[in-house]
Formats: C-alpha cells, structure tokens, sequence
C-alpha cells in the first residue's frame, strides 16, 4: 500500500469544452510523483499541482531514453460514476517493459492505487460528452545526471491526466493503412514488445512517410523477412479472411494489448475462431483478390476499435468491404465501448470502480 | 553564423581532483542552448549558466524518446591551447541521426560553432593531467508538450560539458568483452546508425547480463541471423585475423564512429588491408582456436582504442594475444591519442584550434 500525499492544487484550470478536446491537448489539475532511489526503493508518494518538471540536463532520460509509459482511461458511467477498464493489465505490462528496460518496476497493486487516488482526485475532470474519457499516462523516467551508459540510480514515477475526445468526431470511419516496406519497428531479442519511448521515436519516419502518400496509419511487418503483419502505429491488428480472425502472435515483436487481448477474448466467446499464427502480407493481399479478405481493423485504448478501409501494400491497394465497417468489427466496437463506458453489463469482471 | 548570447555564470564551481574526474560525473559552469520552433526554425542561441531543465511532464522527449545526442572531446595541447578532433564529423552524424529520428538538424557550421564557442567560455575546464579531457555533449530534445505520437512543434539543442579522466586510469589494460546471442541492437531499417537514445535504453539488459558475467562489454551481432560480429556497447570493433583488419560495415545497423573511421583511414596509410566485409562469429572463433586471431580492439571516443583480451561466445571462450596489447591495437593508440593530444603531428588535417 502506497502512502500518498496529496496537495492538491488550489487555484484550478477551467475546464476545456468537452466536444472539442482532442487528444493530448488539456492536462488536468494535479499530477502524481514517486521517487525512487537505487537501496531504498520507491518513496514519497504525492499528488502535486501538474508543474514543469525540473531535470538535470545530464538526467539519463534525456540521453538514453531510459523511459517506459503506459495508457489507460477512465470513463463516466450513465450513473455519473467512475471507472477504469483492465488497470491491472497495464499494469503488469509497465513491469514487462521496465524489466526489459532495466527500470525500477512498480507492484500491480501499487500502480492501480496510484491510479485510483489521482483519478478521485481529478474526478470532475472525466468528461460525460458521448465517446470522451480521461486519458490517463504513467510514465517512468530515469532522473540521474550521469553520461556513462548504466543503469540509473534514481527514477520517478509519474501520472498526468488528459481529459479526451472520440477518437473519430464523426462517426466510426474506416481508415488508411500504408504497409511498410522499408523501416522496421522491432526485431528479435529487442523492444518490441515493450512501451518504452524509443520504440516510437524509431517510428516517426514511417508515419511522416504514410501521411506523405495519403495513409493515415502504419502497418509493420517483422524486422526480419519484411514478410508477417505485426501491427498498427499504436494498434494492434486483426484480419478476418474467410471465416477466421487473425491477430499477430505476442512473440517479442509485438505490444500486447490490453484492446487485443479483450477482443480476443470476445471473439472466442462468441464463437470465432481467433488464430495466431504469423500471418504473411501476401495472403492478406491474395486473400483480398479472391474476395476472402472480409474485415480488417485495429485496437488499441485511444480509438478502442477502428476500422480499416483500405491496405497499401508496394504497388498493390485492397479495399475492404467496400469502406464500410463490418459486422465483427461493428460488434466488437459496441461491445468494448458498452463495457466500457457503463451502458452494458460487464460479464467479464472488466471494469474496476473510482470510489 | 549563429548569433550566441553569452550569458556566463557569475559564481564558478570550485574544479575537481583531475586525477579522479571519471566520466560524465562532474560538469562546467555553463551549457549552450538553442530553440527551435516549427515555422521559426533555430533561434534563441544563448550561454547561460548550467541548470535544470523545466520541461512539461507531458512534453514528447520524456514519453516517445524523442532525442539525439553526440560525444565529441577538447583536448589540451602541451602548448596549453586547446583543439577538437574533427568536430565536422561529429556534426554530420548528428544531421544523419536527426532525419532518421524526425528531428530538425542544424548545420555542420553552427554546430561546430556552437561547440567551440561553448568550449572556448569553459577553457579553463579542459584539464591537463595525461589522457584527460573536456567531453561534450550535444543533444536535442523534443519538447511540445503532446500525448499524440507525431513529430513535435518545438525542441531544443543543449551542449554540456565534463572533464573526464583517463578511461583506462591504470594504463591501457585489455578488456574482456561477451558476445551477446540473446538480444539484438539494431536491424536493417532500424536506428543502428543513428544516435538515438532508444539504442542505448534497449541495450542496458545486455550490460547487465554481461557484468553478472564478469564481461566489462557486450559484442553485438546482426538482429537478423545472430552470425555477425556489429559492434560493443559503445565502440566499434576491429579484428586482426590472419594479417587482414576487419571490421563491421556501416551499413544501417551500425554505428558509424569517428574514431573507426580515423583507424580505418590510418590503418589503409600504413598499408594494411582493412575489409569492411560482414565478418561471421564463427570465423573469428575459428581463427582463434588455429591462433589466426592476432588482435581485436574496439574503438571510440571515450576510450579512443581499447584492446580486447578475451572474447565469450556461448560455451567457447577466445583470449587474444595472451591478454597483451597487440603491435598494431599499440600503434594506432599512440598515433591517434598523439594527434588528439597535440604531441604529433597532424598531418591528416583532423584537429581544429578552439581560439
Ligand atoms: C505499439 C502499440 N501497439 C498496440 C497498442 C494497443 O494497446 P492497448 O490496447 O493496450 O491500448 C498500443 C497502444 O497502447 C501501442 O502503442
Ligand atoms: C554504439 C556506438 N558505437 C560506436 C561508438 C564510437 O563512435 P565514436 O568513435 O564516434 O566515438 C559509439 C560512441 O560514440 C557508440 O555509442
């Protein structure tokens, strides 16, 4: 059990207007901080006025991305009240990632009472708009001024708040994915399946370049043949061809997915079958010729599911589905949002209360 | 030309024992930093005296490792004036890191400015004691506060500076280096030739296991077949087989370092065969169970040349040159820490006067 300290802050920010949040834009009032110190552990535990941070110009973080982050949300139930969907899955891949990463992990209880204590404290800032929720981002950061590459000795665990839009103002639109051919997310034996910074910072090139040629999204193929679709910029990616689901397996390559291990989960209580096996792009593409290539989307906590209309792959395009979003999909969408968001009995122990 | 306000500290920091500097532990009374804003460019270029950063917990460095960095040294003449090894180099790697990692790049000439204006306010930091120097550290930072992944709107470029001491304080002592077959680096379309801070965060689980070895570094080998030999933690490596030098080419997956560039162009004058050719594991532990294998030695900044007397592959172990300094790992040491140090003469052009 954590003791947090909170001073809260007393002059407080007015709030955005919830129909035009966007994503990562408004911070809220507080923020939550613990340090951690190399022979003592992790200490004084506060929630504090979000402020600058004060870092050393020789902290690690700043040379050696010596950071790992998570995202989840809290959303308003029709009741008025709070809750958080699956924290502890976030939690436990912060302790995969900071493992890999050499970074002081956090227990599963510890970071879920974190959560908690500053989304009660920020409660009016969960918005009630249709589709918004509090995006919530703990991050961990390696403090020390020190330009050996080591690990560090102290770090600190942070949480800010982000009150967010619906992911797509108008409505559930099918999106563009460019499949990339020539940069590469992750290999094995690297960081892949991890939420540490680098990994995104490796994956700009490829975004610029999708949004150059009219795509709004990157799809990854694995480092090594350039030959089995991994995932999407920052979601993973199913495949429904000929009757099955496809979804990358979770070997070191790829994020696991809170998102994607709900659907999974889902689609198998409904009775699909759900496969994953590496899936090579040329079938997706082949399977898209024959007319076999029926429903594609992404998952992931900002959009929850999101449909893809069309696939780039070298010189060749496939459209699915006319551009429209498939039943599966549509299912899957209604589903996780009704859990989500309250307006659904949570059969599957989910959702975890603010109180 | 940049136009650099200097803004000194008033109060200085008492200097360090030069004999016990080690490195990136101590830092000078002042840092150079520029801004750069999307639609102004580069502006703001200032001294001022070292601080803390006040970075937005949200900004886009601390959450997606948006940052580079280089490593470049100012070395003290025995006539007392100061010079730079080939900080033109050390530029361009910086611009060819930058468009990899969507980061602005600044050009060689204000970044070689930037440096010798920043080293020349901090002269009286450069030490004396032999094998000691002034390190700098350039870096940019990406510092929007945004949770979207994108490129960010704003950054800055920040110079420190640290005295550091002899890497080697007891002589040049062999080191016993482990050949990592577990975890991978750099693939092809990856960050491997940039300097990146993702590299370095991914590659600390390696140190770790390499130290709980009794190894002092980790060899790299290529992420996609773990066949060939890349590259040590932070240094490139050569191998002296059968009277022909190899080392690593740059090509993508390694990083391309100054001081293997200088060994190479060395090396070549003297009239060795230096193959750039990828180089097999197996090959090198082969050469070493015939006695072919005559040297390895990396190379790097820090360290400048740093011989290697044992080498771990999985079960086999290789010790090179009965754990001795080889003939020619000897002779590029003392040529190339001659010319840095200003003792001999320059006569590849590669040093330039901080005046
Ligand atoms: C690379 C990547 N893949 C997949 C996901 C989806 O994961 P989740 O469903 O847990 O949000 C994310 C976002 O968190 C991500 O960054
Ligand atoms: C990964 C890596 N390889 C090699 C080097 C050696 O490069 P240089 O000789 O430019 O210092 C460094 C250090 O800069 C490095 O970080």
């Amino acid at each position: 059990m954590l003791n947090i300290k909170i001073t809260p802050a007393t002059e407080k920010k007015a709030k955005p207007d919830s129909k035009h949040l966007g994503f990562g834009v408004f911070y809220t009032d507080n923020m939550l901080v613990i340090d951690h110190t190399e022979g003592i552990g992790w200490h004084d535990a506060r929630i504090v006025p979000y402020q600058p941070l004060s870092i050393d110009p020789a902290a690690m973080v700043l040379h050696y991305a010596m950071e790992s982050f998570e995202g989840l949300k809290a959303y308003r139930k029709p009741d008025g009240s709070v809750q958080l969907f699956r924290p502890d899955c976030n939690a436990e891949r912060m302790i995969n990632t900071n493992k890999r990463m050499c970074l002081p992990t956090l227990p599963v209880e510890d970071f879920v009472q974190a959560v908690k204590t500053l989304v009660k404290v920020e409660e009016d800032w969960v918005p009630s708009e249709p589709g918004t929720s509090l995006y919530i981002r703990p991050f961990v950061i390696a403090t020390e001024p020190h330009l050996g590459v080591r690990t560090s000795k102290t770090h600190q665990f942070i949480i800010i708040c982000s009150p967010v839009g619906a992911y797509y103002s108008t409505g559930i639109n099918p999106v563009k994915i460019f499949v990339e051919d020539e940069y590469t997310r992750a290999c094995p034996g690297g960081t892949g399946f991890t939420k540490c910074g680098g990994n995104y910072a490796a994956s700009l090139i490829s975004q610029v370049k999708a949004h150059d040629l009219g795509y709004e999204q990157t799809l990854w193929l694995d480092g090594v043949e350039h030959k089995y679709v991994e995932e999407v910029g920052s979601m993973n990616c199913f495949f429904k061809i000929d009757g099955t689901i496809y979804t990358a397996p979770c070997v070191g390559t790829v994020l696991p997915g809170v998102t994607r291990r709900s659907c999974i989960d889902l689609l198998k209580h409904w009775g699909y079958t759900v496969s994953e096996e590496r899936l090579p792009i040329a079938d997706v593409m082949k399977a898209s010729e024959e007319g076999k290539l029926e429903e594609v989307f992404g998952t992931g906590t900002a959009a929850v599911i999101s449909p893809v209309g069309e696939l780039r792959f070298e010189d060749q395009v496939a459209y699915i589905n006319n551009g429209e979003i498939g039943p599966v999909t549509h299912k899957l969408y209604d589903t996780l949002t009704g859990i989500q968001w309250g307006t659904l009995k949570d059969e599957m122990g989910w959702t975890v209360p603010v109180e």
